[in-house]
């Protein structure tokens, strides 16, 4: 008999018809002759209605008090499911984080966990007994309420299933991690089984189905994550260690990102120091920045671009400008309408001519390339965003829908 | 330097506006070289909207879950209101009551305080902060959540004050307790001071300034509370031991009761046993009576008359049928139609002639009495309800604005 963390999310507890449908996914699984431990979220708009009240107070309101406000929204939830459960003849007791306990550091609105206790969860199951389980929260070693930042859910639950040595269900709207938004690739589908490091990608990459903390959790104590939906039937997308998948494609989706601009520094002097100069001055002021491009230098000078998150492209420019003074650049010129396109697989790492088909379909296409990025199982373009749903569906098609021609070497 | 409890009802913190204004009533309390703990019940509406929920799952939601779902209310309220003191520049930290800890016996929805622990308290106000304490919330020592039932804010503020031995202040919509209600007699005056004992029975006769529980938890520990308006600055109304009053009146105040019910069990064999297994049968249905009158014996049988709360009124009229059957008795009458109308003061104790003059009063207003009952510091007749009004007219004029005809003994 297996232990199964079961999380529903916003939308799936978003009303009380859909928490007893949430409830009933619980009793099938109790039916299978499994135990089930629930997470829950927040009902949907809820969070959102109480960050609101927040602001109307202050712009920057205590943290510490945020995350005593915000745990209601979760206790909440829980109250009202244990109560579904038990109108629908199941046992259940609700268990707010400081209950668990979830013990977090003390980083209030965005809280790690360090420990989780176990053993009320076991006597509870061992009663007969479902716990559900507040997501998001957890309680410091001198009692104060944390939270775990939004999306931190999904991360209390793979803790949990990571802490009991259980599977881990994520009930979400959707019905599964797909090898393109289906919005925008119609032939997309959904994958059966993805790795932990090929869903970091994704998720990093602009795909909203998981945090990407959870996932990193979960690829820390190989917890085996099933992504499904609330309100179909149908299996979803298991997250799992990278030995269990048998097929190792080259590329197992394809994503992009609109949510950065580029920043170029025309004619830098290509001197030693220059570039740490520049970077030095963004990462003071706490900007993150994504891709760095630096052209072969022409006569002692050299053109530098990089990306940004366009919440911060305007405070990154005039940064950079200001440091481009300094050092003798000619001018800065920041472009914001740039999307990043990026394929991902594992069989990357061991197949050959990957990027040089990319970068072929995107030029078959009239598509441009601003700059490149690599990791070890995924490539990035940026792109011109006019062309960014165009560069999905044609790498969608050549890479998955005719994925065939790229050899991947059987690793084992 | 003082402390002082000030707990804020529902209404005084019923929007942010509102929990500004009692955060400024705090600040006020500072200045005035005081340090102040704060106690906060729900705003406005929110527990009776989080009931609503839970009765839409179920008629009889579990009462632990209750518990769960209603002690968010008052956590939403600390928090909010800890936010907007910080706003206005008085450092403050939210306590839910587990983090107090407040301690209480495990019945959920009508818990006790067994005890509080004053150490983080104490801390806190060492360190210059004003702690908000979440009101009608406890926590057992199984960490389960509980609450103290309605009006439970009110006990979490004098028992903190207790264990602090600080002074209570109770700010609500009302300036303080009148003679009697305003709304009824237009010369009713506000009281400066009253006993805890006359508080005790005016809370106990339907007078709704204060929970009778958090009264009685006052008078064991003498602790003095101010009860006074949110909206106004005037002082409202000392409650305090009786040796702090030197003006012992015979009448305090007047008040009215159009909540119960009189059931009439008409020839009754006289005989031994009769009311045992009437009042028995009322008992094991957990059905409070309170006032019983029974007649002089004609002929070997008697009547028998007692009042019970409105809302038990159908379930007791049946249980009473079917005990007269058994018991021979000719009938059973309902009257639905009935006030109580009661006179209470520490002066009663001592003086001559109350009773008598409260009966004149009625006769001469053409007022019949259908039964009087009486303690030590009160008088009781129940009478038909249109009368409830006048009666209550008449003797606020007879008793309070006319008040110096009754002698009253010094008692010390």
């Amino acid at each position: 008999m297996g232990i199964v963390v079961q999380k529903f999310g916003g939308t799936s507890v978003g009303s009380l018809e859909r928490i007893e449908n949430a409830a009933k996914r619980v009793l099938d699984t109790l039916k299978r002759g499994n135990r089930a431990i629930v997470v829950s979220s927040a009902m949907a708009g809820d969070t959102d209605g109480l960050i609101e009240l927040a602001k109307r107070i202050s712009e920057f309101p205590n943290e510490r008090e945020m995350d005593m406000l915000l745990a209601t929204g979760e206790q909440k939830a829980i109250s009202l499911f244990a109560m579904t459960l038990r109108k629908l003849g199941c046992p259940a007791v609700s268990l707010c984080g400081w209950q668990v306990p979830i013990v977090t550091d003390d980083v209030h609105t965005k809280a790690r966990i360090m420990k989780i206790g176990t053993q009320r969860l076991r006597n509870l199951l061992e009663e007969g007994y479902v716990p559900v389980v507040a997501g998001f929260q957890g309680v410091t070693d001198d009692w104060e309420i944390t939270t775990l930042g939004r999306g931190g859910s999904d991360t209390t639950a793979v803790a949990l299933a990571a802490a009991m040595g259980a599977d881990c269900e994520i009930y979400t709207d959707v019905t599964g991690v797909f090898t393109a938004d289906p919005r925008v690739v119609p032939n997309a589908r959904k994958l059966e089984k993805i790795s932990y490091e090929e869903m970091l990608e994704l998720a990093s990459l602009g795909a909203k189905v998981m945090q990407i903390r959870s996932v990193e959790f979960a690829a820390k104590y190989k917890v085996r994550i099933h992504v499904r939906s609330s309100f179909e039937e149908e299996e979803g997308t298991w997250i799992v260690p990278e030995d269990e998948i048998m097929e190792k494609v080259a590329v197992r989706g394809i994503t992009v990102d609109t949510k950065e601009s580029r920043i170029t520094v025309v004619r830098v002097p290509d001197q030693p120091g220059i570039a740490a100069k520049l970077f030095k001055a963004l990462g003071e002021a706490h900007i993150v920045v994504d891709m760095i491009v630096q052209n072969i230098s022409h006569e002692g000078y050299t053109d530098m671009s990089f990306t940004v998150s366009k919440n911060d492209a305007q405070k990154a420019e005039e940064i950079v400008n200001k440091v481009a003074r300094e050092i003798g650049a000619k001018e800065v010129v920041r472009d914001d309408r740039v999307a990043k396109v990026s394929i991902v697989g594992l069989g990357m790492r061991s197949s050959y001519g990957t990027a040089a088909k990319m970068f072929e379909v995107l030029s078959n296409n009239g598509i441009n390339i601003m700059a490149i990025s690599t990791s070890e199982i995924k490539i990035s373009c940026l792109i011109d965003e006019k062309y960014a749903e165009l560069a999905v569906r044609a790498l969608h098609e050549a890479f998955i829908e005719d994925g065939e021609e790229i050899k991947v070497e059987n690793e084992s």
